[in-house]
């Protein structure tokens, strides 16, 4: 039985090191991440039981990816190996005031976006689950990406599994109206819906304050849960993180200041300290260890969130004791 | 059930770069190692399920060494983790003619050294595996080892597991006359026993060719099969590997040049080698895939076997297409 | 004027370092390479005035790529630039006897597999060329590659520009039959043609000695000079190398022992040294310059030969001195 | 045509890493860099032709600068070349609130020291560009260097070729006198001068705020414009710039708050910047794009400004819209 | 003669790069470091003559250390060397907002651990130093450390040699019940007393302003001078540092704003600057230097202080003009 | 009293890393090196009481090196600072066959050359060093230096100190006539003297046989014992290293296989355990010793011989039993 199954797509990333351009860097520091990867990343190391799913060239890189997965405890046994297609790659740029960091994507071609509904049995796997993961990069990937997701989402839903869905628009991979197109009719199929307030305007132009935005989001898709994870960066290293969960009530966490090491894969970090709180507690532990993994994230270089089950414990805890709510 | 289940303490490996010593070195590469964790890592990159049994001290270098058995596919539910004790620790001074490459151990007050008999569920374990492999390592490290180490070969053979044992002596660890007493009663109980010529001439008196050796303790201590791997090395860097296996009767290898990159763990890419043969063909296969793993590591830096089948393979066959044993 | 035009692709390059496999890889060297392009950088090493043709992404690993040819004086000029497509890595895993070097490309996609024709005006810029330089990959790359192959080496026979060829058959990029058929009809236009003796046997079934393939060769297409390029490799890290060019008669080199750093781009260099002495020598300093470039190659990191006249002259002279051919 | 010709020396730098004094530092990074040929990088960059003259010495530390520029396309083909002398060198410890970042200079007998003004023929190579920048680095280095400074100014003068010079006042390199003594006589010839309100009181006694500074300049010394770049640094890793220009009026740039990454060149980067925008466009295009070069710069290690005109476009616009001059 | 004896354990520090968890590390840095060798490398790279007592393993690690000392030349001639024991180590975290970094410790097993009283001739070589230092960790360490660190004060206290201790509590070492038995013997012989409002409160209860708590423990212990060293961390990366000292009045320093590269080892700077201004000057200048070495050290890698004296005299005089106290 | 007084001067060297020319290197791993502080550094490690005397810049290159010199026990209390000159360096090119390894010295303007005989009280230091060590390196570097090693060299036959001389003839400082010149006064005060065949036979036309070439020298210049190191360099990265020396007898050390990690030292390697073997023994254990050290020296990187005395002893045993001579 999973907690959580993943599914989407992990590249390898290519950082250079010391704030270095790519011009000008002669060594890259080689790790793995996806969003959906990081999420069954960050629930391991938690203690849950989580699989991702994928698909992915048999290829050094592949195995690349496979073994950073594995090497935390991520279950990858049904990930789908091609001889075609490549891995995809991402390059990323750190920033420093006021220059932002850069993603310089790479992805073209990967073995993911020819992955059809039927690569994956998931009428069997996900029988074994108790939630489905998915973001909105894997629709984005590839029409056979959007069938496999859609497939996987209505599967999870008749079988019992809660859909839990991280909107993550990319405008690299589709334009707002395809977006918007697929998501109507993914995001009513949602248990746990988690975006941002930019996204959210960009795609279907609520606009205001987080949680007016959330009670609109939540009245037009009906999800169990709606969470915007919210950002504030003064600077390139320096920011802000909270959160807000609306369900049967508002949930609301803490404001925590960032000294920012890596901010790629906070959100997904964020994704993962939510659900386990969702599986191993209530909304408001769903919040704040959301909040606990993603502040923690943000000082680890790298996709993955390098974090314990206690240093996120006491992170959670010293929001409630610090902070009153 | 798995194929092969192996046991005995892993450490982290500490190793300068470019032919520093220790004393001049700034940064050191970090890598995980041990004995019987390497013929884990080994079998599972070739496709058989394997599992690691070890007691570790939970912190961040306990973690590391798991997240590393993991990357490759090893099971390591059964390690038993423990608050006290520290993570054993050894350093490679790689050197170059005439210096000989120097290991310096740190492996004192290692969690497993306390390891006794029943923190295991050996009984249960052991049903569910093919193959028990230990080496001598195990039982030199204390005396709850060795008690450890007598139940579980004990349990296994009691099973109807195979066991097999790499003699690996470690003059370190324990007197020549202490390994003689405790080998003398494991060993008659051993299915599969891999060691050198130079080890069986210090623990047993015996002397002469290789082939006569194994003769010899093939006799002493029944074994199903005895093996010897040979090692030439002309210089620090530069080198010869071959092995023999006499059961039924005598196999032999071919002799391969070596350009040493790195020799930790060669002994045991063997020993994964052999056993895969053994599991999935004949002797003769043991042999030469043992050869094929152990040639190939001594290319990789650290104690692994960064193979894959396909290599493996393909080092085993062109030994038949060239050689014609 | 130029003296030399190439014309291919340049991809980046990733590294392991110490012997790692790119599975345990945590940081890798980037650099450039590509076959046309590092002769066209051995060229202007040397002194003579070399451009580079080719079609690349405009991205930063674009920027890469051409900032490391401007580094050494190559024209870039008429290289042409898109928006759309990408830029073609490969990774080289370096190995140690008996594990062999090995490349793995990630090359589909790459800007250059969709030049036309008509998007350089070859007509211009070979009208200022002495010798045009295409290696037998670029038209392997794309039908679209072949046909601009052509296209560039026909207007070059026209304008009276020498054509230099490099046969470099690369297995995984096209069969033996469709290289062959395309190669039959370049062949014909091309005056310096090189290749190895593996190359012409599985093109064209030419077996023997260099010089009677050579022979064979230079009669079946005609060309003013055949050279072939021999290098023996008893292990991955010693080799030996020479090379023979048959024109008005045979001219041979020396053979050097080498002790290999790197081994990729040392035909290329080869090529640099045997353009470099044609141009500004005879036949014999053509053979002596480019083995000269070529032994020296092997002992740099990366595809370029990073050497200077002067020690190129150094080396060649040691030849004649040393071996009285 | 060169849209802009520097003059001045290029130095190798070394650089360790992470905070560390040379004193425990066991590798350096090494990079190359100076006054003049950081702007011809920065306008090669922007995608003007610029050249950079200076003398060097033939080694590999020369060559290794030439590549470097060459790489960015700078023009290196009016450096004198020499067998004498060596590459000057300088060492940069970055600090940390409150240690101050320092700069250890070796560049005695570096091979511009002993550039005689007739070495180069200027009135070649000035009657091909637009403008001349030169900075008050060059005449301190040497009093041939000084001599040729003049005469290069005064041939720019003549052929109506504009002048740019940057004051820079280095007290390691020559006194207070010393400097106001040369600059008396180049400055009445300067059409462009940059500076700061710090040199310009310790050479001039001018004081008070920037604009009135400007005043006096432009009084003193009639150039077109006066620029005064503004630092402002509350800690060693934290600061803030902005800059002014005075022409026919006041023209200013907004302030912006940096994170520092290297602040070495980031007043070469202005330069370069300005004059991008003196050449392509008008004044307050010059100071917009000298202040987003500059800001850009600061995020980069090493002496260049890696920008691309699109980043910098950018961040100019931002300027334009976010401030409201 | 000895300006300062120090006495302590030292040990091999580990720090991954980049802000890496130790899991996610392959290479780490080595330094040395340990409370009491970081205060007499501080006193020796300041020109005062300072030694070293310890007990050491006899391996490289330990020459390792014994490197470290002598290179900024502090005398290790009273070194007790063993064949027996291990060298201690640790692990260094580096954190950021708002992970806090983490110090991991293996140093059970230590040589120092077994240090019995009689194995130094303290009565020989207390005669020849001025002040003897040593904090809190010592006698923490074992029960034979503390018998010695007993002895050690005594006889220094007996030949007239003062007596510098910082209290520096380590709770993962003893207990509060443990220490302050300790601790309350060895006060009452202290001259400089040097420790924090959080050791002094948890220890002895004594709450409130630096200025009052310094006051009491005077009064408790009878010191000549009792320091206290002021830290407040808003964030992990940026601090305020200040100190204040009580002896014939009270002596206080400026707060300085920190941007924080390192701060393991800046008490122990303070400590070496402390005693410098004291042995060389007045109380002010104890204070101010001590406070100059500590805000240099916070920017430094490595437990060391890797100042000059002229720096730390150029930080001290800053204050006094800036700050006017 | 010092056991070896070495007097000469010592740089900073830098070394690109994995074989790569100093142009395309972006890291130089930075150490500390000169023939003579080699000698003392060698000398102490093996336990006795060295000295160095020299004159530095006084800045972080200075102290770095005075720190290295340190680390192991150098005594560096009679260096000569100054606030004038610079620090000299090396860059040392490592190559591959054919590729030579090649050295750049950036040396012109060190302190040392402007060292003149009375900076140093000679009569004071000499009178306390049973050997006084210098190298023809020294009387190269100016006329200074000459006058000045002329003066101690007469110093230390005066006062009866041995003087032990290690010709190291270096084209690039000196022609052969200047260094026949002062050779010839220097040479007849020497009691050890230690060269190769080579220099022997460019400086003074000495050929033929080592033995023989001894003879002669010993004839001519009436030393004690007339040393010379043989090496065999088939490859750049393999060689064969023996000496012998001539006293009483001729004392002939065995031929050891090299494989080369670093040369540059291994003379200076040579030389100390020569003069340990010296002082500690007779005339054959000096030429083990010095044969023991100089093979180590080979394998580390550095111009140290970072060896042990243990292992030394082990070395030189070595000879001794696998050799019979």
């Amino acid at each position: 039985m999973y907690d959580v199954l993943c599914f989407g797509e992990a590249m390898i990333r290519f950082t250079p090191f010391h704030f270095e351009r790519l011009e000008q860097a002669t060594t890259l520091r080689m790790t793995a991440g996806g969003s959906e990867l990081n999420v069954a990343v960050g629930l391991a190391r938690l203690g849950l039981k989580s699989a991702w799913v994928s698909k992915m060239a048999k290829n050094p890189l592949g195995s690349f990816i496979m073994n950073q997965a594995q090497a935390h405890g991520v279950d990858c046994s049904h990930v789908v190996w091609t001889n075609e297609h490549r891995v995809g790659l991402y390059f990323l740029e750190q920033g420093a005031n006021p220059r932002a960091s850069q993603v310089i994507y790479d992805r073209k071609g990967a073995a993911i976006a020819s992955m059809t509904p039927n690569e994956v049995d998931w009428e069997k796997i996900l029988a074994e689950a108790k939630v489905f993961h998915v973001s909105g990069i894997t629709p984005a990937l590839s029409k056979e990406c959007q069938a496999t997701t859609e497939l996987a989402i209505a599967t999870a839903k008749r079988l019992g599994c809660k859909v839990s869905f991280d909107i993550n628009y990319r405008a690299r991979l589709w334009s707002k109206e395809a977006a918007r197109e697929c998501l109507s009719r993914l995001l009513p199929q949602v248990n746990i819906l988690i975006s941002t307030s930019d996204d959210l305007e960009i795609l279907f132009g609520y606009e205001g304050e987080e949680a007016e935005v959330a009670r609109r989001v939540k009245e037009a898709f009906g999800s169990d849960v709606v969470v915007i994870t919210i950002r504030a960066a003064p600077t390139v290293l320096h920011g802000h993180w909270s959160s807000l969960a609306l369900a049967d009530r508002l949930y609301t966490g803490r404001v925590t200041e960032l000294e920012l090491v890596d901010r790629v894969g906070s959100g997904d970090a964020y994704t993962a300290g939510f659900l386990y709180g969702y599986l191993t507690g209530d909304m408001q532990k769903a919040v704040d260890y959301g909040d606990a993994m993603s502040v923690l994230k943000h000082s680890f270089p790298g996709d993955f969130a390098y974090v314990t089950l206690a240093e996120v414990e006491q992170m959670a805890k010293t929001v409630v004791t610090r902070i009153q709510r």
